[in-house]
């Protein structure tokens, strides 16, 4: 009796939220501390101090209808405010706090950004490899998924493959950087080639083409890396940020839109995403969470950690034969199926408890994604077991 | 550039919502005090201390990473046993965590459910006077909203008009009791006769139709009225519940569906909840505000300071010689618009700095809204603006 499009997808279940799932099954089964999920992105490290801090400070001292009740859909003024001055800081960036919306997370905020631009069958461009659910996303929306595979060998955009897949229906691009899965940076010769790409397919078909930078893991950039911030080099962008990954707050959902006041029809978009967080049933960010995360502006994200886990399961795997992408940010290892075949491969490492994420759930089949947001000791005690599964596959003898 | 949905939604956008944002302007001109803003459900009596005292046993004894992290889509196992029993104890029900999805909020739990049960072109029945979003929401996933209107006089559900607007391509009847806009209980006789009505017309289509139960006023009912549990009249119904009115959270957008064991393919729609919670871009209930909700069961409205208001304003408007239904539940008064164009009258009332909504926006012209969660004290003050209104219309010389 439900929906058709829903039967399809409770068929077809997410395979990571499927494994995020078996994973708590198998822990019971065999003790957590035998069974190496390295599924989902939950962080693994706690938010820093300063959340309780400001979480206390506000159940103290202010009033508590303020900070429980509603607002204006697209958020607390004094937040966006801060939010938009934070940025300025940080980015030397002009917004204010009528280019912010706070969000349901950066998956709330896709949503609103995907509600707010598509009319029925408008195209929607991603770079293979891309989180699984941006399908999901924009089908929601009556749009239609177009991919332009990023290069093989760096993931890096393609601008040659991005001009391919650009038509007068385009109506967004999803950008992603540091990348799901592959963690790679975009670089910021990337980002001007395909700038220039879209403002070239602009021109040509008097249509204007989004850039959506799905950014929850800007704040993790390993070796000092620069993320670009992308309403920099080209206007058309909506920025969905959160703060699930760099402040290890992924339950709460959190995060806000930037919607540039040079974007075309920035106004409008701006008051018809207010709406869209509305009709669609968010209503507004959870209030408290929108004072809290307001006060850990500066907070930065615990990148010494992740970094101990990135070099530790780089140099693990590599010394056991697999071939694994060094992770620019973010806290995902892109790793070749040894064979080729991705699933098989993740069949064959679940049998050794180790739950990896098969390639073709960001449709790229071939790879792996190794999410090591997880404590430390789960990399080394699951090096027996990677070790195990190199030596059936013949990696080492 | 934007979706011409969404366009049509930036010109005509929510009164209610217009007119909560106009409040806070006209405060600024005229101060607070000059403003009787009885536009917007936002609760007026802050929360239970229990809710504070929760906030503050959580974020001081349990694990940050359990808090804010990720958990199943539909909810913290946990969170969501505690609810079924409470459930079970008050209404002698026999729910399981199986049956229960926290969700964002009412509205987070009504899109998920028409998210799940909805095909293109399906019909959704609502009776006004009705919750005007409940429109956008059935569109947003091409669903057809047909009326059913209620009894005139007593705005009880009306068994004749919900036969005759029943058809093969019903999918869904939203009920809302205690109700917004009229303050109305369903009575268990209207409850039985809807699902007489909607049983007869299942088995003639052979169909499944369900109801979906907005209850965000559910303990919100004065002079100890009971609320019938409209699951155990009629199985196939889904219940949508949110502490936003109970507790005084409405920022916080946090509730439940709760999905019975005895509705036509109950377990799929649960699956498929979980998944379209996640797909829309919820992802989960805010995980903080479960938890706090959970050690919250117990806690009672303040329907005690909520009466004070009813009766206030009922004596107050009803001296004055406008017709006021005296509300059974919720906290907003339905009142017939003197000259009978409640547009005109709603003008006429902001001309007096009373902010009340006209009933056009609940689909039922000829009554306005009066939303009295306000300070008692903003009732007191605003009726010599009541009065001079009254005067002017020639109620009262």
């Amino acid at each position: 009796m439900i929906s058709e499009r829903m039967k399809a997808l409770v068929q077809n279940n997410s395979v990571i939220r499927a494994m995020f799932e078996e994973g708590r099954v198998m822990a019971k089964k065999f003790g957590q501390e035998n069974v190496y999920d390295f599924s989902i992105g939950n962080p693994n490290f706690p938010p820093p101090p300063a959340i309780k801090q400001a979480f206390l400070d506000i159940l103290n001292n202010e009033d508590e209808l303020y900070v429980h009740g509603y607002m204006s859909n697209a958020g607390y003024e004094s937040v966006r405010d801060a939010v938009a001055q934070s940025l300025n800081r940080r980015f030397g960036t002009s917004f204010t706090m009528k280019n912010i919306v706070m969000t349901v997370g950066a998956a709330g905020g896709l949503n609103v950004a995907l509600k707010t631009l598509l009319n029925p069958g408008d195209e929607v461009i991603v770079m293979p490899p891309y989180f699984v659910d941006y399908g999901n996303y924009i089908r929601s929306y009556d749009g239609v998924l177009v991919t332009a595979p990023t290069r093989a060998g760096d993931f890096q955009p393609d601008p040659e493959a991005l001009r391919r897949a650009i038509t007068p229906k385009t109506k967004a691009l999803f950008v992603n950087s540091p990348n799901n899965p592959t963690g790679v940076i975009y670089s910021e010769e990337s980002i001007r080639a395909m700038a220039d790409v879209l403002l070239e397919k602009q021109r040509e078909y008097g249509t204007s083409i989004y850039i959506i930078s799905d950014e929850p893991y800007r704040d993790l950039a390993y070796d000092g890396a620069e993320v670009p911030y992308i309403t920099k080099f080209y206007p058309n962008t909506i920025v969905c940020y959160s703060w699930s990954k760099s402040l290890s707050l992924p339950g709460e959902r959190i995060g806000y839109l930037v919607i540039p006041s040079e974007a075309d029809d920035s106004q409008l978009i701006f008051d018809a995403a207010g709406i869209a967080t509305r009709v669609q049933g968010f209503i507004n960010a959870p209030s408290i969470m929108q004072l809290v995360v307001a006060r850990c502006l500066e907070e930065k994200a615990n990148i010494a950690a992740y970094d101990i886990n990135r070099r530790l399961l780089y140099e693990g795997l590599s010394r056991l034969g697999y071939e694994a992408v060094m992770p620019q940010g973010a806290f995902y290892m892109w790793v070749k199926a040894p064979g080729g075949d991705d699933k098989v491969f993740s069949n064959k490492a679940k049998e050794h408890r180790l739950l990896i994420v098969p390639g073709s759930s960001f449709g790229y089949p071939g790879y792996v994604r190794i999410a090591y947001c997880v404590a430390k000791e789960t990399i080394e005690r699951s090096m027996p077991a990677f070790e195990a599964l190199a030596r059936e596959l013949g990696l080492i003898s």
